[in-house]
């Protein structure tokens, strides 16, 4: 059994609603679909999704809405038009909206919430009446039913462990359920909704808690590169990738979806296959658990700017027992969470994002680490690049190191930053912001284009 | 106005104190000599301090020490003699001993230290002695008199800063002063020792004291190598180097004598200059605070075996703000010091000089970090070696890096652990132990053989 996920541009409209139901047709282990709100049809369209809130921040602010909800509800007119659905299935979502709108007037904690899963809810409502009018034995499950609780977070909701034995009961359906994604229930019965892009986390849940044997997730690209496209001119794509492949390449700003959506799926040993709804017969990425023997290389480059250096010298620092940790604690204290901390014999780096450390509390953080660890020198150095390389048991072959830091000579860039060994399937490196373009080209050459 | 101090193995008999006049001789700027007690004379031989240690036990359990007494005073006794001093520095020598042994079985509790501190304070006498003999003006300093003041820690005491200024008075003395090594006072007048090999530390603060232009560190090698000449057969040999340097290459078990012997000098920006004193004519080797521009190369390999590795995993460490200090606080709490704390997004590793993690402690640590910090997986890998590039600059020029990696490379080693970017001043490697030798002599083929 596998749990299909179509992402926003998968819904758009009736043609790429027909186009799913022939990707839900090819196989029949396709028997749990989780869908997202319609998403752009063309490139200057409005998501649905930015529609429900701005219509909900009109009502917030109670100004007219009249505009915006039809626009809402023109979208979904369209497709139950296009695709030949029933006026009753139009009405549901129109009474759907409109009762959210109401919570949200009512100035209920979770009526925005309410509103804005009004499109995932749609879209369910109108892919699992199409599907049954093409003969399929179909319903639209809602998360409720489904058995997805959360925690009571709006906007930002965690699902609970109760949820997977619930949703594992599913399996005794017969029918295609097409459960709407982005939002869940409290044990309360309130409805929540995850973090924006949440139809993935749905998925992954739905896909854990079902046990499914492969978790589809169609998007509109064909695969995961190996390096950014913003960077290297059509890079290689990736077939096959492990979950720490993918954990520790999304880290660094890359990924086709946060991949915290995934754990779910992760921590089940899912298999999941990122697939596009345009090319739905392309190979996809695979993400696995493990791979294959025989295969410790770089898989793949990830690259991130927005990181600063702060950087700290005391004489003997290495005979005083505790610094480190006192450094840590003033930026725990600050709330302020760091990427690394390399520390050599008197010095002591610890890399941060960038927004972590406002301008506005710098000032403070420094003069907490001068007052209280009387370093001898402090100096912060913005604008620093991260760049990763990632590969299974690339950190137990020799020539890997030796092979990027070549890369980082012959683009002349001076890496400021080297962090190995801590990570058994990634190797970073730190480079000053301007340079991260001509570092990772190089290192694409290197690793990618010659072999 | 130099200081200049006198090694064992330079003391350890009359021919050696002739070759030390000389020395002292040849440059009217050292004024201020300060000497250890007589070492070794040949490879067997017995060092007068384990010979007074070893006399002090003896009295301590009440056992006979004539023996070893007489050993003792012969020592001196030949010098006397060989160089033709007056009786009566013997006398006082002798005198000075058995006051000390009365310490020692009256139990008092800078007994021993008394009686170790005999060994420097003869040579002191001795040498004076012979300078007057040889028609220069000259006399003996006792600690007390020069104002090194310490704490009271017998055996490991440490400088108060008054010694400074109370020092710097002793510039007024027109005559060459020779100073005992290795002892100062309390504020109470009690003698107490500094830790072994401690001359070198009252020379440097007596060079940091006087403000002398110049510290001469008088041993029985040419000057500091380039890299272990256990592992490297007749390495080069360093003509230069900067305090940094030196601690960083003292750090990785490598230097002439322990780095901290010369922060008070390094504190005062003194330069200090390792000599033979059997080839006093040797350039031998210079420590300043800064080296000329353009040097930015690697200057030596420091190396040392007897690390472990704490490996730390656990999916999603990097979003749990404090984990990282969490862990280095369960290490402080048991008062094990770390080296490097090198952390990925799901991984830490800790790495820890051997003996701070015994067995029996280890079960203990292993058992709270998995309890409190409910890591997925913790392993502790022994047997790690640390190999360290040292140079001034060097981690701002580009290349450095990829050299030092396609040493690994053609060594066929793997690199377990890279630190670079903490220090300014290093690099930092980690293999496992049966491939330090490998990996150093590869190293120092690429940085010191080819270039």
């Amino acid at each position: 059994m596998k749990v299909v996920k179509f992402g926003g541009s998968s819904v758009a409209d009736a043609t790429q609603i027909k186009k799913i139901t022939n990707i839900i047709e090819a196989d029949k282990k396709r028997k749990v679909i989780v869908v997202s709100a319609p998403g752009k049809r063309f490139p200057d369209d409005t998501k649905t999704t930015d529609l429900l809130i701005r219509l909900g921040e009109l009502v917030q602010k109670q100004e007219s809405y009249t505009a915006i909800y039809h626009q809402v509800i023109e979208r979904f007119s369209l497709m139950v038009e296009d695709l030949g659905l029933q006026k009753v299935v139009l009405s549901q979502i129109k009474s759907t909206i409109e009762e959210a709108i109401s919570k949200v007037s009512a100035r209920e904690d979770n009526g925005m919430d309410t509103l804005k899963a009004c499109g995932e809810d749609g879209t369910a409502h109108v892919l699992s009446a199409y599907l049954q009018n093409q003969g399929h034995a179909s319903s639209y499950v809602n998360p409720k039913q489904a058995g997805i609780l959360v925690s009571e977070q709006p906007g930002g909701a965690l699902v609970l462990n109760e949820s997977f034995e619930k949703l594992y009961q599913l399996r005794e359906r017969e029918e295609i359920l097409v459960i709407p994604g982005f939002f869940g229930y409290t044990p309360e019965g309130k409805l929540v909704t995850f973090s924006r892009g949440g139809s993935d986390i749905s998925g992954s849940i739905v896909a854990a808690g079902l046990k499914a044997e492969l978790y589809e997730n169609f998007t509109d690209v064909d695969s995961v590169f190996c390096v950014n496209p913003a960077i290297v001119h059509q890079p290689k794509q990736l077939t096959s990738l492990t979950y720490r492949e993918m954990r520790e390449l999304s880290y660094a700003g890359f990924s086709v979806f946060h991949d915290e959506a995934l754990i779910p799926a992760f921590k089940n040993k899912i298999p999941v296959c990122i697939k596009n709804t345009n090319n739905p017969d392309g190979k996809g990425t695979m993400i696995v658990s493990e791979r294959a023997e025989g295969n410790d290389h770089v898989v793949g480059i990830a690259s991130d700017t927005g990181f600063l250096n702060l950087y700290v010298s005391k004489y003997l620092m290495n005979r005083e027992i505790g610094f480190g940790r006192k450094l840590l604690q003033i930026l725990e204290d600050e709330e302020i969470s760091f990427e690394h901390a390399p520390s050599g014999i008197d010095d002591m780096s610890v890399i941060i994002r960038d927004h972590q450390l406002p301008k506005d509390k710098e000032a403070m953080v420094v003069d907490r680490i001068k007052r209280e660890l009387k370093v001898d020198m402090l100096d912060i150095e913005r604008n620093m690049a991260m760049i990763m390389l990632v590969g299974e048991g690339m950190n137990q072959t020799v020539g890997i190191a030796s092979k990027a830091a070549a890369a980082f000579r012959d683009a002349n860039v001076n890496i400021e930053m080297i962090n190995q060994g801590s990570s058994e399937v990634s190797m970073m490196f730190g480079v000053k912001s301007d340079q991260l373009s001509t570092a990772v080209q190089s290192l694409y050459k290197a690793f990618f284009e010659v072999s």
